[in-house]
């Protein structure tokens, strides 16, 4: 069984983090699928999914980490081609990645107490996101 | 038809390095299914999955670059929250990523010759770890 | 139902990158299968897969970064083990991650409009890759 669903969020942009799990924990239960995996997928080149521990700190500590390896203030060749300055948000979103695949097992993710889906918005501008949620099983 | 499984094992943190590649093997084996992907997931927030030419060289490279990119020894937000001081394992196990799809053929993993399994604990502390390890295919 | 090809392709090394998004589709195109993921997947320690909006300029910002983070003239324990020189490449594709999912609905990708699958072959010199695509699904 294959069922596809579209998540919708609104975001601010500049690495804003929403916490994905209750969304994707409701496809799940709403499919009728027992067991098999979840895949969620940034259909766009400038977000990105992980899991972290959802707390301010950590998620804080993350961006951190991004602004040192991937600066926003400095140059970058994409940026010649648009103007639109968010020649970051494409190597931030392509260094994390676009796909996720978590397990669930009697109609439960099969993620850790402190482990949350977190979808990372790396452009610069407020936007509405659509996030592709694949679940495949029996 | 979907099956999963849990692997366990005894680590010892700070980027313990584990090669999974024969655990992923035989649960492929024992399944019966002959042709699908094998979905491996770490359920927690501070261990991350990915492949390597899994020898001491170049295992020891990949965590040199994590130790200058997410150094243990400087300010984490995570670590006002909780006091454990486990915020730069957090961040690494976001950046790395939890999951990792493998697809097999006639039984057989499609990795390369020198490439296998490899589990990172960048948690501070000796922990007894499950993976998931889930299998979808006919 | 379970299809599996192999997308085989030239490289040049060094961070040498190929748009694969016309091979995906069409071995999305010719499975028949419908609704499913398609998984894509590097048989080898010295390559990885992401997305990214493939123009030029984009595509020299990621090469920078890993030049940046991993760079590949400096020492690496692991060209003491063979001499072949490539140290970098194994922590770049252990990195990036050698799996990428995603999921097609009615025969199409959900990729966005500009964003498109990347192969990155960070070895050192020319090879003939093979990598794998799998499709899942009914």
């Amino acid at each position: 069984m294959v069922i596809t669903r579209k998540l919708t969020l609104q975001t601010q942009g500049n690495a804003d983090a929403h916490d994905l799990t209750r969304a994707a924990t409701e496809a799940v239960a709403d499919s009728g699928v027992r067991s098999g995996i979840i895949t969620l997928f940034c259909p766009g080149s400038t977000s990105a999914l992980t899991t972290i521990e959802f707390e301010p700190g950590a998620v804080a500590d993350l961006r951190q980490v991004f602004d040192e390896v991937v600066p926003p203030d400095r140059y970058y060749r994409h940026n010649e081609r648009w103007g639109d300055g968010n020649g970051h948000s494409h190597v931030r979103a392509a260094l994390l990645g676009p796909s996720l695949c978590i397990p669930f097992v009697d109609g439960a993710l099969t993620l850790g107490t402190w482990q949350q889906i977190v979808y990372l918005d790396f452009d610069i501008r407020p936007r509405r996101r659509e996030i592709i949620a694949q679940i495949i099983g029996e």
